[in-house]
C-alpha cells in the first residue's frame, strides 16, 4: 500500500465495506492502473472501517484492510469516503475527517437531510470538500448538472422519482392490478424491498433525497422535517383505476418547487398523476429519473439506477476522482454553504391540479351541483368520468364519479372537499390525488 | 458598463448575436442581480460582435452594445463568448481570444469537430478555460457529467439523439405513415428543418456532435471525418413498416463504442431501430437524449431540448458561470487535451445486430435457403416475419420476410448480404437497418 517512484499518492479511507462500500473497494483496487492513468496520481486505499473486520464482504480484500479502530484507518488520509448510513457514529467520523483537513465523499441522505448544514459548514471553514452525489437518485449524476450546469439558469421546479422500491410497486400494481400488500411481499421477495419498508413506502427515503436536491437547486438549506410527507400505503385500486381511465398513471414523486407569491418553496412527497405521455411516467421498475423545470432550458430529465452497489460506488467515484483531480491542480475546493435565506412554505400554498373520485346518487342534477359545489370554492373541473359504481343496489343508486380539476391551491381544495362532503347528493369521497404534468 | 463599489466584475464578450447570442445577451442583462447574487460578482457584457450592428435583435439591446469590430468588443474580456458557428472566422477568433489570456465558451460543433484539437491545445498552454456544453444536445448538461460524474467509471458506448430535425421527421413518418419528403416539407413549414435541410438529414450535423462526445467519453481526439455517416433521407415507409411489425421503433442515432478486440473506439451515425421500450424510444418531436453505458453504473439517460436560443443558452451560462466561479475562486483552469491514443476503428468491426427484409419467391424451403445462408456466414437469427408482398402476381409468387439477427459483425453482414442476393429464390433485398438496445 505504499507508492513507488514520483506518481503522486492521495490516501483513500474507506468507512463501510457493506454493500456500496465493497464495490468502491473493488473499483479502488481492480481498476487502480486505469484511475491512475486518467488523473496522473495513485488513490491508495489505505483501509476500510467496518464492524465486523473478519466477516466475508461481497468484494473481499486481504484481511489487513479491514479494521474496527477508526483512527488507524483515517489516519492521514486525503479523502474519507463515509458510507456507513444512519446518523451516529457517520455523523461524528465525517465532523472528524473534517478537521483533520480530509475531504469527504459520502451517500448518506439521512444524514444530509437532517445535519447537512453542520456538516457543510464545518467543511467550509476548515477549507475543504463535501460532496454527496450518490446521496440522491443513487448512480444518476444530478447533484453536479443543478448546481453547475444549471448555475446561469432559473430553476423553478424539480420532480424526481426518487425511490425505487415504491416505484416498482406501484409499476406492478399498474400493470398487474395486484394489491398493495401483494406488490410490496413480490418486491420484497426479489430484493427490491427491505423486510423493513416502511421508510421507503411511507415516503421518508424521498422525504430526504428532496431536501437535499432543493438545496442544490435553491441554494438555502432545508432539513427532512420540512417536507410534506404521504408514502403510497393508501393507494388503492381504484386510485390506479381512475387515473388509467382518465389517462394517467400514479407515480410516487419528490416535488421541490419555488413560488413567486408568497416567496418560498414548497416540498412535498405524495402519490401524484402523471399524463402516460410524461417522461417520468416511462420509468419503470427499481429505476430513477429527476425531472427538471428552469426558466430558460425549460425541461430536463436525468434517468439512470437509482441503487445497488456497484452504480452507487460510480457516484461515489465520481466525487472521489474530482476531489482527487482538484487537490492535483491545487485550488481552494468548493463547498456547498447556503447562500440565502428562502422560506419553507406549507404544502397549503402549493397549486396544483386534482383528481377527486365521489359515490354520488346515480339521479340527474347531482352533477350540477357537484360542480357548484367545486365553482364556489374557486376549483374549476377540467374533466368528468362517470362509472358505474359496483356498490350501487336498488334501493340507493349511485355512480362513480371521477374529476380532474384545473390548478387551484391546497387550501382551496381542501374546503371544497369539505363542502362536497356535506353535500346530500354525495355519499362518500373515495380518492383525492394530486396531478401534475401539463 | 462599469463596475459601482467593490464587487469583483469579470468582463464578458459576445461573438454573434443571432438565435443563441441573443439569448445569452437577454440573461446577461436581465438577470444580471440574480447571476451576481450567486457567484458575488458582476458579469459585465462589454460588447456584441456582428456582422450588421444595425440589424434588429431577437433581443435588442442599447445599439452601442453591437460593433462589427472584434478587437474593440474583444478587448479586456476575461471571457470570450463565440457563438458565430461556422469554421472561420470562430476558429481564428477563439484563437485570438485564448492568445489575450481570455477563457472561451462555445457552442460550436462544427468547429470543435474538426480544429478542436488545435484550440483544446492552445487553451491548454495558455493556461485557459474552453468550455462546450453547448455544442452537443443544447441545452442537455451532458458534457460535465460525462467529464465528471463518470470519471470513475468506465464508460463503454454512447447513444445519442442528438439532431431534433430527423427526429422530428422520423416521428412524423412513424406516428402518421408520412413519406420523407412529406414529413420533411411539414418539418420546413414548423421552423424544425432548415430551408437547406443537408446537414441534418444527411446526419452531418449528428456525427459532429458524436465525435465531441467520444472526446469527453474516451478522453483520445476524434474528428468529423471519422464518423461512418448515414442519413434519414432513404429511410422508406417499408422500413417504419417492417419495424413497426417487429416492436421496434426508427431512430437515427449518433453511436460511440469502445471494443476490446481489436481495441479502439468505432464511431457512426445511422438510422437505428430500437425496442420500443427503450429509454430512447420515447424521446419524441425535436426533444433530445443521450443514452450511456457505463461498466459500473449500468446505464443513464440524459433527456431534454436539443436546440432553441433561452435553452441553449442556458448551456452557455452554465459554462460562463463555471469559469466564472473558478475565476474568482482562483486555481488554474480546466482543459480538455486529450489523455492518450485510441485508434478509430473501421465501422466492419462494430458487432450489432440487424433487421433484413427481402422479397422472395413464396414457396416452401425458401425460409430453409436463406436461413442456410445466414448460418453459412456466422450470422445467426432470432426472429422472422413473414408478410404479403404487394408486387406478387400469379406469375411470380412472393413474399416479404423480415429477419432480426443476432450479434454479428458488419463486416460478416455485408458478405451475408452479398450471398443471399446471389440466391435464386430471393428477388431482392428491400431493407438492411442496424439494431440497438437490449
Ligand atoms: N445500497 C444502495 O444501493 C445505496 C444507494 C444510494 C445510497 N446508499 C447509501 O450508502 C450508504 C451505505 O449503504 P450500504 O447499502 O452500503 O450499507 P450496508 O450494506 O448496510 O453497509 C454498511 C457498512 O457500514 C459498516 N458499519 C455500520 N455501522 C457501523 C459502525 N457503527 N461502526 C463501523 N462500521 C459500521 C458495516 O460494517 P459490517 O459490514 O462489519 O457490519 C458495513 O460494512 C448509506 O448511507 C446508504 O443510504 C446506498
Ligand atoms: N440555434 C440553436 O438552437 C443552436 C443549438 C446548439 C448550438 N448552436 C450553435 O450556436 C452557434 C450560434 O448559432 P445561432 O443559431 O445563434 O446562429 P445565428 O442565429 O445564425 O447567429 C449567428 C450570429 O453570428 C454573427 N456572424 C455570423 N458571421 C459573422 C461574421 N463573419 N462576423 C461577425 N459576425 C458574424 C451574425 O451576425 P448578424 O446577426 O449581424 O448576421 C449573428 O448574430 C452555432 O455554432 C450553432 O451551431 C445553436
Amino acid at each position: 500500500m505504499t507508492t513507488a517512484s514520483d506518481t503522486p499518492a492521495l490516501n483513500i479511507a474507506l468507512l463501510g465495506g457493506g454493500t456500496v462500500g465493497s464495490q468502491v473497494a473493488r473499483i479502488l483496487t481492480e481498476d487502480a492502473a486505469s484511475l491512475t492513468g486518467r488523473i496522473g496520481a495513485e488513490l491508495n486505499l489505505t483501509g476500510i472501517f467496518v464492524r465486523n473486520p473478519q466477516a466475508t464482504r461481497d468484494f473481499q480484500l486481504p484481511s489487513e484492510y479491514y479494521s474496527d479502530d477508526v483512527d488507524e484507518v483515517m489516519d492521514g488520509a486525503d479523502i474519507v469516503v463515509e458510507l456507513i448510513g444512519g446518523i451516529e457514529p457517520a455523523r461524528e467520523l465525517i465532523l472528524k475527517a473534517i478537521s483533520q483537513g480530509a475531504n469527504v465523499v459520502t451517500g448518506n441522505k439521512e444524514l444530509l437531510a437532517t445535519h447537512g448544514n453542520e456538516l457543510y459548514e464545518a467543511a467550509a471553514q476548515a477549507g475543504v470538500q463535501l460532496s454527496f452525489e450518490a446521496s440522491v437518485a443513487g448512480a444518476i449524476p444530478i447533484l453536479r448538472p443543478l448546481r453547475d450546469s444549471l448555475s446561469g439558469d432559473k430553476i423553478t421546479r424539480i420532480m424526481g422519482i426518487v425511490n425505487g422500491t415504491t416505484n416498482y410497486i406501484l409499476d406492478q400494481m399498474d400493470s398487474t392490478g395486484a394489491s398493495f400488500n401483494d406488490a410490496l411481499a413480490e418486491a420484497q421477495r426479489l430484493g427490491y424491498a427491505e423486510a423493513d419498508p416502511a421508510a421507503d413506502v411511507e415516503g421518508q427515503d424521498a422525504a430526504a433525497k428532496v431536501a437535499i436536491l432543493a438545496h442544490l437547486a435553491f441554494h438555502a438549506p432545508f432539513t427532512l422535517d420540512q417536507v410534506y410527507t404521504e408514502g403510497i400505503t393508501d393507494v388503492s385500486d381504484l386510485d390506479h383505476k381512475s387515473a388509467a381511465e382518465a389517462g394517467y398513471i400514479i407515480k410516487l414523486l419528490a416535488i421541490a418547487e419555488q413560488l413567486e407569491d408568497p416567496e418560498g418553496v414548497v416540498l412535498r412527497v405524495h402519490p401524484t398523476l402523471l399524463p402516460r405521455e410524461h417522461p417520468l411516467a416511462s420509468v419503470r421498475g427499481a429505476y430513477n429519473a429527476v425531472f427538471v423545470e428552469a426558466e430558460n432550458v425549460d425541461e430536463l430529465m436525468f434517468y439512470g439506477p437509482g441503487a445497488g452497489g456497484s452504480a452507487t460506488a460510480s457516484a461515489v467515484m465520481g466525487d472521489v476522482m474530482s476531489i482527487a483531480k482538484r487537490r492535483l491542480r491545487g485550488g481552494p475546493g468548493r463547498t456547498h454553504t447556503a447562500r440565502r435565506e428562502l422560506e419553507c412554505l406549507d404544502i397549503g400554498e402549493s397549486t396544483t391540479r386534482y383528481m377527486v373520485v365521489v359515490r354520488a346518487a346515480d339521479a340527474s342534477g347531482v352533477l350540477a351541483k357537484v360542480a357548484g359545489t367545486f365553482a364556489d370554492h374557486g376549483v374549476s373541473i377540467k374533466s368528468m368520468n362517470q362509472t358505474p359504481d359496483e356498490a350501487s343496489s336498488d334501493d340507493e343508486k349511485t355512480a362513480l364519479l371521477a374529476f380532474i380539476t384545473h390548478r387551484a391551491k391546497e387550501s382551496q381544495l381542501a374546503q371544497t372537499l369539505e363542502a362536497t362532503k356535506g353535500l346530500d347528493v354525495v355519499n362518500e369521497v373515495l380518492s383525492v390525488m394530486r396531478v401534475e404534468g401539463k
